[in-house]
Formats: C-alpha cells, structure tokens, sequence
C-alpha cells in the first residue's frame, strides 16, 4: 500500500526514543469555482479536537501546506511528547 | 514526493465527472501502553468540523481502517457532490 511507503520511507532512526505521533494529512482536490477553500479552518478545528483526546502544545504540531494541481494538501505532523513535561 | 504518487496512482479516469474529493488521514503510530485509541471518536469529531464547511451526507463518506505495526490509520474519503441534489 503507498501509503504505507511515505511513512516507512522516513528514517526509523530516533528508534531508541519510543515516540508516539500522529499525523494528519487533508488532501482537498478542488475544482476552479468549487468551494472556497476552507483548509486553513478545518486544520485548527482539527487541532482542537485532537487536543480533546491529547495534550498538544505548538511546539508539538509541525504543519505543512502544498498545492500541486487541483490538490490542496495540508499535512499536520504531532510529536507526542512525555506527558510528564 | 511520495504522498502524491498515492493519490496518482488512484486512476484519473471518471475525469470527465468534476466531482471534488476531501481526502483525510489520520496515522497514528502507537506505542504499546500509551494513550488510548482515540481514533473512532476523532473520525467523528472530524466529520463533525468537515459538516461546518459542506454539506455531506452518510453515502458521500467513505470509511477505512488499517492496523500494521505499530501504526492505525484511519483514512476518510468524501465525494463532495452537487449541491443541487
């Protein structure tokens, strides 16, 4: 499965740190005169329901935004710190 | 970049229906004794925030989730449709 690559396809080094993440990729394939583009509220209301499960900090949240053809894709990348920090 | 090979590799055909799609995904990689699943409840919830920007019936998402490893990714395909129906 491909998807499966893009994650194996980053380093499994930093294995000694038992980190927990959680990412989170929006892929909007959008039409010209489609909707608006509601991206970048969609991505902090997906934040804030993650906080509702897990204890985030800014730090914590890695954000990415790309655009390539029709396809607007936001990517949100969360370290899962030490609960203990 | 790896993450567009995937939706590339999706067949471009059915291209002369301009339907938009949202994709969303959500990984999380666990590690054993670690937070709790909060994946079924977050996929709601994401839905939920998705409802705010456009309208979506049950028929137009749809659902899949895959356990490898150490990973859980839940993964939303929603067909955005004419408004009009």
């Amino acid at each position: 499965m491909k998807f499966f690559d893009f994650f194996k396809s980053k380093k499994p080094g930093s294995a000694s740190v038992a980190k927990e993440r959680l990412q989170i990729i929006v892929a909007h394939e959008r039409r010209p005169a489609s909707t608006p583009d509601f991206l970048p509220q969609l991505q902090s209301d997906i934040l804030e329901v993650v906080r509702k499960y897990i204890q985030i900090s800014e730090e914590q949240v890695k954000l990415s935004v790309d655009k390539q053809g029709d396809f607007e894709v936001l990517e949100l990348n969360i370290s899962l710190a030490d609960p203990g920090k």
